[in-house]
């Protein structure tokens, strides 16, 4: 029904150089997102789109599942806890969507749509943890969460209802116990990215954009092709901050009662947006194998009829399928020029297509969708080579990226150059650390301070803009999402 | 963590004769749901509660997936959207949450927290639907809805976030086509309690406890303990009723605009709850295995320290994991019989004791958590015994559940008849089919009328007990959750 329609429309997917158009049509024609729904920034996942989030996030669910649990905690977080932590509400005050009726009373308690978790988990961790032996816990749960947010709305990036949130929050006995969690989870989540072939920056977040609440926060960005960076994960050392107000104690080796350290650490449906983003070409969609709804169709070329040519390719299919291959075989009548089109649309990394001359040879012509690059390879080898393949295309899909970033970052010693290089990607300029300086920074350049990145890139020697003092570190800058 | 908690307590389950007691402190010591979130009717699923409804929703999707699709709706509805179908407005009007402020703004339009789905869905379905070859429609979603119960809450049944709601939404060409659906839908329920060895009744519900908005309902009832019964799933045919108000037509072969047929099915956490009250005992949990978080456990039985004995445990546990059982070897220090008492509350299918005589006849004792049987193994067929064990469990976990429900399933011609036996199960009387006589029984007796079950047992000779006509239907009467 699906393709039907989108043919219909004769919708044309505008150039990826006109990124923002781009996004928004890819989404509706290639069924990600129907943004068609009544509500500013609520949107609904095609099914096909949401084939992509469910093999997406059961990558997240195998990454964490390895230490952490799987729970659910209500949407509904009553006034009173959601006003316990002060910073934490200035931080949301303005952004929560506040239920206020029952039927037609109205309600005692208003009761808030979670906008984050802390205030609705964090009651409970003050009943579980008792004693060192609770610890740690490490619990996550994915859910959907609200903000009512007043900027421009875009669908998997800046939304109302956020409808993938995958939240984690651990409890420690001690601080440095909690910092080391938080290095683990921006390594769980690139080693998530890595395998949606997406390159990232992990950086420290200045001090003024950290999450309200937290000690620090650690984030993950990565670069969209528009030269704006996006913000896909974040990990906040929380202290004993939500201990202390949610009275989170657990009593230590030598019977004291000691308040819980803890950390949070989110990602959200914005790495799909990133997935989409910087893969995708002028023709459509591009997936990874691994997160691909479809991975391979199979093309008959037929002039006029030929059951041996059909034959052949439902035998290819079949193989292909008895391996596990999420496999579609494409026996409708239209050109084959048509098919192509629909599923380059659709991302699916691999074409096989069988005509006379392949057939001849004992051969079918395998096309990737991430290269164009079109090989001959033999029909008995079918599966191999195709499994072959699926790695290749991982591969050269996240070198590729990478190579797009690297070459998007650019070295900067004055904030002039900060200004010019910016709307083509990131600039990297020392900064002596200061909140004063990073504060003047920003504003001279329009731009935000990500932060110092982590390994070598945070590393230099420079002269910070605003001081002049010599320092070690750089920091880097974009526009962002 | 957990287990030290629950231990500390020493929280001792009731009996299951005294069972809503039984029921609450089971959910809580077994660590299913947590009761203690401070807003009333919402709890918290434990990791360990998380893991059986993962397993038991997986086996839904499952089966959906054969021929529907998974999509995701947004969870606002727009007061202007919610408010257009007038019989469906009646029938929630007193139960839905009502979002009236974002941020410390008033909105606009109020958004209704969805308490079921048509008016989020059907909006995008007047857009998606154009043409008969669009049709049938098969989506399904699993979200969380809300309903602001006044009345008792209880954990997994009267919610007021329903966290697990799985709706199906189907459209068709024709009223059959549609009335087709909806038998498929209680087909697929049926095989779904199979599966958790559930047994279940599919009936016609009454005229005046359809559905608001549906030209007819059916519903699959299971009997719990205390001889109430549950609804576990329900199926409506919608006709055009919600086409017409959401204007959803098709161009049908002969180039004419016509209303499409709907279906909507829906099955909750209650079939988690029947699962546990069902099958449950005095020792707390049992589970079919396929949806026990654990399948299996090992405990070595010592007398002093064996190296053989523990060596011999780890090869079994290795072995039986290395065939996908989720196994779990218990080698602490606690005493069997604690270590008996923790993995039967949480309904482990199956118990593995190696000690001294076993290890000597190369042999394991294997504990059937459902019979209490025991029985000896060779310990080279460990593997093949244990699976075949799996397969008996279920089926005669069902066959008792069935025997059990057919045993309180009693048939009654006068109504004082129906009310004696009503305390103890469910009563089959004669029924004319009248909505009046229906109306004055259910009066009479203090009990609903379920309907007129599918099958031979809707079928029958007597006498209407209010209209003294003969009838062929027998109707069912019950006290309902």
């Amino acid at each position: 029904m699906a393709e039907k329609r989108t043919e219909e429309k004769k919708a044309v997917l505008p150039a990826k150089s006109n990124f923002s158009e781009w996004y928004n049509e890819l989404l509706q024609i290639a069924e990600i997102m129907d943004v068609r729904y009544p509500v500013k920034g609520l949107y609904v996942w095609f099914p096909f789109g949401f084939d992509v989030r469910k093999r997406t996030y059961a990558i997240i669910r195998e990454l964490l599942d390895k230490d952490h649990k799987e729970a659910l905690f209500p949407l509904l977080i009553p006034e009173t806890e959601f006003m316990k932590e002060a910073e934490h509400i200035k931080g949301f005050e303005n952004e929560v969507y506040w239920v206020t009726h029952g039927g037609k009373n109205e309600l005692d308690v208003k009761l808030a749509l979670r906008p984050t978790s802390e205030t609705a988990i964090y009651p409970m961790y003050k009943v579980w943890v008792r004693s060192h032996a609770d610890l740690p816990i490490k619990i996550y749960q994915i859910v959907n969460t609200f903000r009512y947010e007043t900027k421009h709305t875009r669908p998997l990036i800046r939304l109302r209802e956020i409808t993938s949130f995958k939240e984690a929050h651990t409890v420690h006995a001690t601080w440095d116990e909690a910092a080391e969690q938080v290095k683990e989870a921006t390594r769980i989540y690139q080693e998530f990215y890595r395998r949606l072939a997406i390159p990232t920056i992990v950086s420290k977040r200045p001090e003024w954009d950290k999450f309200p609440g937290a000690d620090y926060t650690m984030a993950v960005d990565t670069l969209m092709p528009d030269g704006k960076t996006l913000q896909i994960g974040t990990a906040h050392h929380l202290g004993n901050n939500f201990a202390k107000t949610f009275d989170i104690k657990y009593e230590d080796l030598k019977g004291e009662q000691q308040y819980a350290q803890q950390t949070c650490y989110g990602i959200s449906e914005r790495s799909i947006a990133a997935l989409i983003s910087i893969h995708g070409d002028d023709k459509g969609l591009v997936f990874p194998p691994e997160v691909a709804p479809i991975q391979l169709v199979v093309i008959p070329i037929l002039f006029g009829k030929s059951d041996e040519i059909t034959g052949a390719c439902r035998d290819v299919a079949d193989r292909l399928k008895a391996e596990g291959i999420r496999v579609e075989l494409d026996e409708s009548d239209e050109r084959p020029g048509a098919k192509y089109y629909r599923w380059e649309m659709k991302g699916v990394p691999l074409r096989v297509e069988i005509g006379p001359r392949d057939l001849k040879n004992n051969a079918a012509t395998i096309v990737r969708r991430d290269s164009g690059s079109k090989e001959t390879v033999p029909l008995d080898n079918i599966v191999e080579e195709v499994k072959k393949r699926f790695e290749d295309i991982r591969k050269s899909m996240f070198e590729k990226a990478q190579r797009q970033l690297k070459e998007r970052i650019f070295n900067c010693n004055t904030l002039d150059d900060v200004k010019n290089k910016i709307p083509d990607g990131i600039a990297r300029i020392p900064w002596c650390g200061g909140r004063e300086c990073g504060l003047a920074m920003e504003e001279a350049v329009g731009a935000g301070i990500l932060g110092i990145p982590e390994g070598e890139s945070g590393r230099g020697n420079g002269v910070c803009p605003m001081c002049n003092k010599e320092t070690g570190n750089m920091a880097i800058m974009a526009k962002t999402y």
